[in-house]
């Protein structure tokens, strides 16, 4: 491969670089023409398409519908939640003209779409019987990144959903909350091969306007956290400045429970970070959007039979519900083409040559670990199939494995900065004080990610102020 | 059914006034907090799914691939084909700034995406091999209508696709235009049951930047036309100022052709318009989300069993891939039911009542023509079956047969005027010349829809400068 193709960075030397570097060569995706602005490329958007379509059957199983709401927000609705909208205001694109003339009130483009859709809701909600109100939304967001941009970690617009429900109590929008951020885990565990964990957010870094935050985060192989997806329950602090009432069971009126959820494209960011090694991307096969490469090692005698067997290859596979694709392009040699789809993730190779074709075999070849087999043509079906698994497996549990490695719990604060430093995800006693949050993060950068659901009352003292802790929280520098 | 919730407004005595409330009641759409926006509902939202997942199956199995490309564009960009963009000068949401920041540069919330997009494509084409390129973006666009905006018809941003392709010859370009507006027309006229007729627009009337523009249109119940998709070839125009060149087959640079072509969810508005009556929605059951509703008659002693049989059959149809629901909800009368479910256009209802239950039977009646039909238990999924296909045909021959009433042939300019005044699609000869074209549309309020792809050189003359025509011309008043 000539050097301009290949991945020049090391994962381990210049992480940063290397995960621009694979993106870009890889063509998952592109710089946009505005600074913070990113392209999603075909071979990225089919990843995203296989997360959408996968998580879209699941919401619909559970009766949540899709919608779409207008991408600009007047400034009077917005400032209906201050409280909310504060946190999101110096991210906020306005729209102040429209052809030469200005106009007579500001329009936010949505950095989430909340306000615009309680506005609709409070429409529609009557009564008990027009909940729960369980829509979702596939959109795009735009949040003005000034400082740092990263593709998927951190653009100015991303892809995501939007899940917005209504609900009669707050212990349905307690069980709307916890049943998603479910999904979610499934979703990146047993498709993206990335493990997770579960827990809410503290206090102050909960999603401005909420009850609280359930978060699922994981670390990145730099040492450092990144949030999967997040599921709020906003409690009735949005139904009662939007006036979401409904007619209760009881025949009174009541302020209506609120909850939203939602994982953007930033999970392919993740999928890169943690699966990838220095030759490139390695895809997980539930989600690659080709699974399997063919590739000819033709020698002019036997050209045409080979060219043949690998078309009757790919329909055979394709028939068995494979995403096979075959790499037939003269003027490349078959290493050359090894590594540009290896670059590109896919996670098993096929070798067809004029010894495969006479022994009626197949090499295959793993992307994630270099394994070579030989396998008879009748059996290769199965032997995709198997292999596709195994990957799929084993990418989860070499990350889980590095999961669990840099997953450390400490007692005292020198113990906890040294680990920091390396780059952890840490276990650590809090007394739950904010003084005390706050202080960790300027000694060492590291925020609270989440504290675990289930709370066992540790014997420790807080890290910081040695007063009796009252839960473990999980701490780590982030994206 | 209650006054509120049925269609007051007949469709022959006020168009406009029973196509808002059509909308607005069968819960299709809602308006949006800002004038001209609209809210696409999750009835609504399931049509338009439909049609996406149709047409995207098709161009994905012709190489098309989807992507994502930024939402907002730099105003220099624009300014790279003023020309085209010119077009879009009075519609465009500008974006001044971020937070509190003005922007060193404003920035273009999308009209449509050919500046954005070939920017990107200028860096990704870099060869022969290269080509086509084909990518198209499911997306939303903002067009600032501020005079007259109508649910789906003109709203200040719609849903919709843009495909946009490079090819080597314009050659190349002319099949993709001509493929892509055959698979429009197959989806409109199989799927939406909406008869349509394809050619070129006039000069005036073509995209603006484009060679050429083929389109396809339709004939609404009040004889205005509707542009369904249009699909333009054009040609080297934005080629040159964004440098899209590629190294052809011939070892020299040559600047590419590019396509693009979109349709947009006014789809939807021509859908209610066309099939819709005093009751409501009529959906054509191939984009019905809701094909079959089953509705229980009962008395209290035979309440349990018909439950029971609704579910039987709501499964016996959901197996035979039918999209059915029930509506077992407490407290509202059959006939309320009815009404509630006619409205929203659903192409075929079963009723069961406790006669039914007792001779192994089911009423089944249609949406279209009211129907009713007695139908053996153990026939009911065929019969089901034949009715969707029957409605669906039905729809189109119904429609089609007024488009063929309402088109007409005139010679001169008086029969012309009586004739448009009716509303009317009239195919007339035309001199091609365009101060014709602008004196008809100053006379009459109608412009050139069409010309159509086979070309027959009249024998008369045009209608306004009597000289001898060149084309016949398709003239209506459009929205």
């Amino acid at each position: 491969m000539s050097k301009e193709i290949g991945i020049k960075a090391k994962k381990k030397e210049d992480f940063s670089e290397w995960y621009s570097e694979v993106i870009i060569k890889s063509e998952l995706a592109d710089y946009g023409s505005v600074k913070g602005f990113m392209v999603l490329r075909p071979y990225g958007f089919q990843i995203w398409e296989i997360i959408k379509e996968t998580f879209d059957k699941w919401i619909k199983r559970l009766n949540h519908k899709n919608a779409y709401f207008p991408s600009l927000i007047p400034q009077s609705l917005l400032m209906k939640e201050r409280e909310h909208f504060k946190g999101f205001n110096p991210e906020v694109f306005w729209v102040t003209h429209a052809g030469n003339d200005e106009l007579s009130e500001k329009l936010a483009i949505r950095p989430t779409s909340e306000t615009i859709i309680y506005d609709s809701y409070a429409k529609w909600v009557r009564s008990w019987r027009d909940l729960p109100l369980l829509i979702n939304v596939w959109n795009s967001v735009l949040r003005a990144e000034i400082k740092s941009t990263k593709p998927f970690i951190r653009t100015s617009e991303f892809l995501w959903q939007e899940g917005h429900t209504v609900h009669e109590s707050k212990k349905d929008a307690d069980k709307e909350v916890r049943r998603i951020i479910k999904l979610y885990k499934r979703l990146i565990e047993d498709y993206l091969a990335i493990p997770t964990i579960i827990g809410k957010k503290s206090e102050k870094e909960k999603f401005v306007g909420a009850l609280y935050t359930i978060t699922l985060e994981s670390l990145m192989p730099d040492g450092r956290a990144l949030q999967m997806g997040t599921s709020h329950n906003l409690g009735q602090n949005f139904s009662k400045p939007f006036e979401i009432k409904f007619l209760g069971r009881d025949g009174k009126e009541h302020y209506a429970w609120t909850a939203s959820w939602g994982f953007s494209w930033r999970l392919l960011g993740a999928l890169v970070m943690v699966h990838g090694d220095d030759k490139g991307l390695i895809i997980p096969p539930k989600v690659a959007p080709i699974q399997v490469i063919i590739i000819p090692i033709f020698y002019k005698k036997e050209k045409e039979k080979i060219i043949q067997k690998v078309k009757d290859l790919k329909k055979k596979l394709k028939r068995a519900k494979v995403r096979v694709e075959f790499d037939l392009r003269e003027g490349y040699t078959p290493g050359w083409k090894y590594n540009e789809w290896e670059l590109k993730g896919v996670p098993l190779r096929i070798e067809i040559g004029p010894r495969d074709l006479a022994n009626e075999q197949a090499v295959i070849v793993r992307r994630d670990n270099s394994e070579k087999r030989m396998v008879k043509e009748e059996l290769l079906v199965r032997s995709v199939k198997e292999a596709l698994d195994s990957i799929q497996k084993d990418l989860f549990k070499r990350a889980k494995g590095w999961l669990d490695e840099n997953t450390f719990e400490v007692k005292s604060f020198g113990e906890f900065e040294e680990k920091i430093e390396k780059g952890a995800l840490i276990k650590a006693p809090w007394c739950l004080n904010q003084e005390c949050e706050i202080a960790i993060k300027e000694k060492s950068g590291a925020d609270i990610r989440l504290i675990p659901l289930v709370r066992k009352r540790p014997n420790e003292n807080c890290m910081v102020c040695e007063k009796p802790a009252k839960v473990f929280a999980y701490f780590a520098r982030a994206y």
